[in-house]
Order: structure tokens, then sequence, then C-alpha cells
């Protein structure tokens, strides 16, 4: 249906997460409709960030500068690291405005079943800004699942060798099972503020 | 979050059909933890897309080639003509393999409280395909809503002014308030089957 082009662009767009042949043919329509004002700016703007997204090496998140805007700004708190999942979870907290501090993203859980292990993890970045004396407190911000109970204890393990940093987690407010990005800003505010001593 | 550049392709993705702000943010990091293996590959595909795609000046459809790939086949039976509201109902139509013959994409229909007058549908082509005597059946495949009855009346007129053209519509299957290209193949073939005269 209208050209190899067309077909192409509607089967790499049926696999983003969340779509199915009939979203993607869709989106490829409302697109080619407007090849001007929709499908090309879009496009420009996949080539820009791809050209520039970068992983910040120091925190691990995504970003189109290195180090990334939250680790390179001098308002922020960098004695107090929030350790998270994903880039996911990092935007959900910077959305709901309740972390003043800067991050570290893990990038995964450790997970035996799915081959990850602690090398797997984003963890020497942070274990390095502990080691220099910088950091003052280490909160925990995992999802309430078996992954990230585990990935909790093995830190607060790695952590724990460094007196005088403290290492608390979030702890009310996230549901049983559930992931951080799909929390509410209230109550990612609450699960942060009632922060507990790992 | 991220920078500009990644803010303006949540932006652009958060207008898509279908998209907000929640699904706009996870097809970015879907993306963009992938940029050679997924963002790139979309971005050149959008970009091959946007310079290649053109509207077929026979039909109306939306393809790389004009006359499109249909209007070009000589194995298709350019004596009949059916006639859609919207490149997404002849796609319907083309995967149901239920329809032989060409289309006539009319890009719309009839509607007074949108603005929408005959003069903004796209029949001129389909008129001068059937004043050169190359067609013999013209089949409206409308949606049952309001729109699609005026729009079947409206050409039944002006098609009704060919003598030995046979108009026909699609008649049982398409549910009323209904648009073609949510209806099943089987549905389609039987309400292309059981056309009866206009
Ligand atoms: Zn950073
Ligand atoms: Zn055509």
């Amino acid at each position: 249906m209208g050209g190899q082009e067309i077909e192409q662009l509607i089967r790499l767009l049926g696999r983003l997460p969340g779509f199915g042949p009939r979203s993607a043919r869709r989106v490829a329509l409302y697109l080619l409709r407007d090849p001007q004002g929709r499908l090309l700016p879009l496009a420009r703007a996949l080539e820009r960030t791809g050209a520039a997204v970068r992983t910040c090496s120091t925190c691990g998140t995504l970003d189109t500068v290195d180090p990334c805007h939250i680790c390179a700004d001098p308002l922020r708190d960098h004695g107090l690291v929030c350790v998270v999942e994903t880039v996911g979870d990092l935007w959900a907290l910077e959305r709901a405005g309740v972390h003043w501090g800067v991050y570290q993203v893990l990038g995964g859980t450790l997970s035996p079943l799915a081959g990850m292990g602690p090398e797997d993890l984003n963890v020497d970045s942070l274990l390095r800004r502990v080691e220099s004396g910088e950091v003052r407190e280490v909160i925990l911000a995992l999802g309430a699942t078996v992954e990230g109970a585990a990935t909790m204890h093995w830190l607060m393990d790695a952590l724990g060798q460094h007196a005088g940093v403290v290492v608390s987690r979030v702890a009310q407010g996230v549901p049983m099972g559930g992931a951080l990005d799909v929390l509410d800003d209230g109550t990612l505010a609450a699960a942060l503020g009632a922060r507990r001593p790992a």
C-alpha cells in the first residue's frame, strides 16, 4: 500500500511501544497528509536528537550535554543523590519537582533471571562520588518489586562501607509491585518526604 | 528534561493522534535508548517518505509514485471505480483484498458544518474518468453517517448525468454511524459483495 517507503514507515512505527498495526497506520496517515507541517518536522527532530543525545558520565541519564543539565547545575544539592532505575523514573521525579539534589540512574535492577548482575548496573560513578566525599546522603528510589528490593540490599552493602554517608529509601507511597514512573506527583512527594534510614 | 532537542521531540510526539504526554515520553525514551538502532532508522524512514510521498493525480491516494501503484496496475479493472472518503478507507479495502478495481479518494465528505462543499472533494478526476467512457461501474463505499449519505446523494446526481454508468453502493455490513476502516475483512467483503444499484 502506497509504495515501499510508506510500508517501511508503517513497519517501523508498528514496533514502537504501545503501537499495533492500526495505530501505526493511523499515525503514518496523519503524518503523510501534511509532509511539510508534520512529517518532516518530526523527522528533523528525531535526526537532531539522535545526533545530540548522550549518556551523562556522572549520573547516567540521557541528555544532549555531558555532564547533564542536572549534574551541571550549581544550584542543585550535589551532596544528595537519588538513585533510580531508569531515565523515565528520573523524569517522573523532575516533573514532580520534589527532589532538589542530583541523581544516579542504574539502568535497571539486579535480576538473575534477566541476566542482570551488579556489573550491569551503572554504579561506578555513584561509588566514585561517594568516595570523593561530596555525597552526604543517598536516597534509594527503586520500585517496590523483588528486583528493586534485591538491588536496594546490594546497594546498601556497597554503600555501607563508606562511613558518614546516610543511605535512605523512599518508603511510603510506592505501591507493592509498582513502578515509580506511573505515580502521581503527590505520591512521589510523600514517598520522598517520608524516606527513612535504610 | 534532557535538553531542548529531547523536549521538542516529546512535544512533537505528543501531537500525534492517540498520543498523550505519557505515551510521548515512553516512545521518546524507547527511541533515545538506542539512537543507532531505533531513533535514526525512524528519522531516515520519515525523511525518505516525506521526500517521496505524493498524491495520485488520478485517484487521490497517497503513494510514492504518480499515478499510484493501483492506478498503474494493468491487471486491475479500471472500469470499476470504488469511491472512498479517505486513504485509510482505501488501505482497509486493500488489506481485505476484496476489490479488484481502482479507487477514487474524495478526501472527505460533504459537511456544511465543517465548511466542506462539493468543491472541496476530489471528484474532478472521477468525473473525467467517467466522461472518457472507461468506467463501467462506480461503487460508493462511504461511511454510514449523515455526511456520508449527503455525499452519496450528491455523487449520484453528478454521476447520474452519464448514461451507461452503473452507480452502486455498499449496503450490507456498514454499521450505522460507523467508519469503513474499522471493519473486519469479512464485513468489508460482505458489504462490497451485497452492493446494490444506488
Ligand atoms: Zn548527570
Ligand atoms: Zn491512483
